[in-house]
């Protein structure tokens, strides 16, 4: 498997554009985006488990009930949540695009992203579709940007690999910066790939991927109204269709995993605010969902967010997480030491304080990586979760979201 | 009942002091606490549910399990937690205390609070003693500022109120104001009362009381390892002694409501970089413990947070915190207004925007105590949290607290 450039276009038979329609003020910031598939593809999403759901989810949930979709059309500037007419504007982009690109409405994927509780006007994304349609090209970086809302960095990976003997792409793009906590599904991220995989193995390897992968990044504790994340697979690779686990789906698998996890990072590294990505990873833990349990609950915890904005080892913001965390942990077997391309620093062992250089720990965490190494004394579940730390700008960009 | 001065020496027979014994660097700021019954007297408390819980509460622990308690000591600027010799400090700071007391050592109420993981000299403490017992008079606010970590303001509560025609005094003193997010205990609060009630229903008072007032505070999610929350009652109004539920029970369950829900408010209002108050009233929910968790999620939420703290009337975060808060809830039966000294203002009805007036939004949301009014159309359970907005502050406050 190796690392390629493309995103969502890296994949035989994908395109994909984004432009300036009008929803957003801002004339020099994309908000609308489509990727299209010249032909229908297996379809598989996940979706956000807040009862507050966007008006797109419940449209594009509809639609891929058959397991196929042949394009995605998504915007930023505005959630079409709590709206009363969300239903209907979402039903609408569909169809305006549908038709445009003359291929069935139920084959479209749907999403929003912005402002909650503010009515979408459907009329600039009708005036943009025709363009939005003709510029259609290897655009995935303005796709990228068209989902963008207040993420500062573009996120975009694809990677290529073998299944029996036919070389496939997978790639995707996200945006993410803030109410993020996902879980079950997450943010928006879209992948495409050219594997050829049934719909029903599709959506079992991203249900399963996402349990280890989106589902364990936290930028603030709030999980949104619309995320969502979609793959299509357009079978362009000529690969004997995936529709059982062995072999090829393994490979599928880690494939995904590579994209999603890369992802993840970028997600979690372009947090609101953040200068900071934190890697929360935890070993020795009784079981995985206890291991999962604490990375999560360290890389929430307010207090160790903002130690790490400050580059201070206080450790014990990160046993106190641990403490309240719900976990069964023995607390006085847990070490805890903090690791960044400057090195690693051991802070704490078997539970309690150990003496170690304030100034090697400063060095060590004014990096822009850090992970923070959790070894527990319970067994042999592992698991990893990513967050970043707390800063002025969080609070700067949240005080005033709306204006 | 009305409100009185005095704190936690407005009871009869309770004297208090704060002085500065050395374990904080800066001179100005008292570090060592104690208040002291002149007879032994019935004691409750709760703890903190945090696994890694600091050596004082163990101490503390054993020494109630008698019920009875005549002295309270409580150093800041270090929790004496997650350290080797712990234990034995915190019994070392209890027999210091009742050997200058000449009171028994099991009677002594022992807390701290602070930096986590840092060893806790006893020298200091052993040092301060002696003028702290002698300087023993009517100081609830050298107490109340002894205890002060982080708190920028002092939080003292008393009132008076009858029990079968005996004046009885309640009061207390709190501190707390980051790593706020009590389950079953929380902070630091001790409560005297010259009440006279048996060990068991003052336990029952207090563990019964908690579950609406602290366990109901958040100030940024992160629940301590030193909370604490003790009652002492030494009789001394000469009221019949409450020995089960009743009218007396009732009248003193009030007047404990009413310190401890005075003190919730303080607290919160006091949060780390806080600049206002929140407080969520949830009303209409299927049950209280419905409403409850709606309420609690709302408070906690940092996107709601950091819009209030802009004054920014996104409401859509408010639906977003309840639609994830795991809450059996109808989410288009939702009305939400926000409340201030300004007025009221209705933002969202039934799950979906309604026209408002930014202008008097803004002025609603600019004083600094702001109710959330969330009306529910489930049922008749209702819930009051309390929190602050996330502020600038918050993050310098926690970016270096350590030096």
């Amino acid at each position: 498997m190796k690392l390629i450039s493309g995103g969502v276009c890296a994949a035989k038979g994908f395109a994909a554009n984004g432009i300036h329609c009008g929803i957003r003020k801002n004339k020099s910031k994309r908000d609308l985006a489509l990727i299209y598939s010249e032909v229908p593809a297996s379809a598989a999403a996940v979706y956000t488990t807040n009862l507050v759901k966007g008006a797109p989810l419940a449209v594009t949930k509809r639609h891929l009930m058959n397991g196929i979709a042949q394009a995605v059309i998504c915007n930023s500037g505005n959630a079409n949540t709590c709206n009363a007419n969300g239903i209907e504007i979402a039903e609408q982009m569909g169809e305006l695009l549908a038709k445009e690109l003359k291929i069935d409405a139920k084959d479209v994927i749907v999403a929003s992203t912005g402002v909650i509780g503010l009515p979408l006007d459907i009329a600039p994304i009708a005036a943009g579709i025709p363009s939005l349609v003709a510029g259609l090209g290897n655009k995935s970086v303005e796709a990228a940007e068209g989902i963008m809302t207040t993420d500062t960095r573009l996120k975009e990976v694809a990677v290529s690999f073998e299944i029996g003997g036919k070389t496939c792409s997978l790639g995707g793009i996200a945006k993410g910066s803030g109410m993020i906590h996902p879980n079950m599904a997450t943010m928006l991220v879209f992948i495409t790939t050219d594997c050829a995989i049934s719909p029903a193995m599709l959506q079992k390897a991203l249900s399963t991927d996402v349990q280890t992968t989106f589902n364990m990044v936290s930028v603030d504790g709030d999980t949104s109204t619309n995320d969502m994340v979609a793959v299509l697979a357009n079978g362009m690779a000529g690969n004997d269709c995936i529709d059982a686990e062995g072999e090829a789906f393994d490979s599928f698998m880690k494939a995904l995993n590579t994209v999603t996890v890369a992802l993840c990072r970028r997600i979690a590294a372009d947090g609101e605010g953040a200068t900071k990505l934190l890697e929360c990873s935890v070993s020795g833990a009784k079981d995985e969902a206890t291991a999962k349990t604490v990375a999560k609950a360290v890389v929430c915890s307010s207090l160790t967010k903002a130690a790490m904005f400050g580059a201070d080892a206080n450790w014990g913001r990160v046993l106190c997480a641990i403490g309240y965390s719900g976990a069964d942990v023995d607390v006085n077997g847990v070490d805890v030491s903090f690791v960044s391309p400057k090195g690693e620093i051991l802070v704490c062992q078997k539970g309690a304080g150990v003496a170690f250089s304030e100034e090697t720990a400063k060095e060590i965490l004014l990096e822009n990586e850090i992970e923070i190494r959790i070894t527990l004394s319970d067994g042999q579940g592992s698991a990893t979760a990513w967050g970043c730390d707390l800063t002025y700008e969080y609070v700067k960009i949240n005080g005033d979201y709306r204006t």
